[in-house]
């Protein structure tokens, strides 16, 4: 049974939970995603998708592939996992607009991401149960203002934490649908392909890093965990390229889906 | 009307939050802290104090007092205020143990921080505007791994997110009962004095932080704001001084109260 689960707006108007039947259907959940649940009843249809989770806490890693590493200027490759966090608030979801914020709009960076959804809380779990806490897989987008991370501030927290900054969806795929360890992963900005890898190319795979986070720290379910990107992010390239109003940016991986964010310059309006 | 909130477990086994009306009696809360409600009704007798907001974000503040930022070896103040991200899987309440992590057991240090706790959606607030948004204020302890902040990661998050990390309480005292920014802070450990500042040193003020950070990102009620530790952190300190298991580290800041946790190591006990 494939299961991808999605969170959307039915064409009623009410939110809700469920298990894709078809491409704009879905059978509704009843229970706890986390908890005792199960699908049932007539299939809705979904008029939007929603971010697939909301996240207690949004942790995401640096330089996790080796090209990325390199065209960033590391010295060297991480000898352990490097930990970020991204506000919980700059969640948004499929079809959501990325909005570059007045204080920091000219340098706003994509990053293609396979994003690890936490099932069950775990902590200090070993590798070979790692993935027994993982509900499923999604794509994201770590938007990023490159020079809030890199000159500015050079912590990383404010340059990836701005409203919007943290696009995922569409779906939740579960670990037997996917063999989230060998996929191809992309970003596609206006129809052109800037990132194009696989995720076989990670440093860090996704059993280590849900082991070694919940070392550090408890991973509540519905944590998500942003895996790192490949390389062809935009400030590595020359000349550099940020996302700029009305910019398309689609983050796809194989077996998920894409993810498509609009971009557009902050209006003021609230 | 004094108005101290706590949250609590009450002597019923009940969890409650309530206004303060005696050092360990509460006047339950009715409806929403965050929306309409009142204290009503008889007072309970509060058996422990818990943290007394579950954050939605935890946001801080680096380098926010002018002697600290000196002792840190800053080649220059901050232009403009530097935030980094706790997970708020490290909040914990008064009394509840800080554990020193496996992974990092060995530089664990204090900081005694004013906490900004958000009472409305704030999003490009004034500074003018700016204590509107805020429910009241709390004392925190922004423990943080030194070795995982200074040279194993460099980036913040891990060192500073670690489970038990962010003490927070014991109450929150509203804006009309305290002179935020002008109180004595202290942090004390095992009955000695380690610093010892006043909020009036901060290089930003409250109402800069959240002018600030709404203009970053969208702050929802119950988001606290760690504003920054003054000098005389352990590290700074010749020799060192680092938290080790059985040490008991207090948070105090005048009109608000004390913060008391003690330290352990970590048994590996889940």
């Amino acid at each position: 049974m494939i299961v991808k689960i999605a969170r959307y707006i039915d064409a009623e108007g009410r939110r809700g939970i469920g298990r894709m039947v078809e491409p704009d259907r879905a059978v509704p959940l009843n229970g706890d995603l986390f908890g005792p649940h199960v699908f049932d009843g007539p299939a809705v249809k979904i008029a939007r998708f929603l971010a697939p989770v909301d996240p207690p806490n949004v942790l995401a890693i640096g330089l996790n592939y080796r090209k990325h590493a390199e065209e960033g200027g590391a010295r060297s490759l991480p000898t352990e996992p490097l930990l970020f966090i991204k506000a919980t608030t700059s969640v948004i979801g499929p079809g959501d607009e990325i909005i570059l914020p007045h204080s920091a709009p000219c340098e706003v960076d994509y990053e293609a991401e396979l994003v690890i959804v936490i099932g069950r809380r775990a902590k200090d779990v070993s590798e070979r149960d790692a993935l027994d806490c993982v509900l499923g897989f999604t794509c994201g987008n770590d938007v990023s203002a490159r020079d809030c991370q890199k000159t500015r501030d050079k912590q990383w927290a404010r340059g990836k934490s701005f409203d919007t900054f943290c696009p995922l969806g569409p779906v939740i795929v579960t670990p037997d649908e996917i063999d989230a360890q060998n996929v191809g992963i992309r970003s596609i900005l206006n129809g052109r392909t800037m990132q194009d890898s696989n995720t076989s190319d990670m440093i860090f795979p996704i059993r280590t890093l849900v082991n070694f986070l919940s070392h550090q720290l408890t991973l509540l379910p519905g944590t998500v965990i942003l895996t790192g990107t490949p390389e062809g992010v935009g400030f590595a390239r020359k000349p550099p390229v940020y996302l700029k109003s009305g910019d398309v940016i689609e983050i796809e991986i194989d077996g998920i889906g894409r993810l498509r964010n609009e971009v557009r310059a902050d209006s003021g309006v609230r």
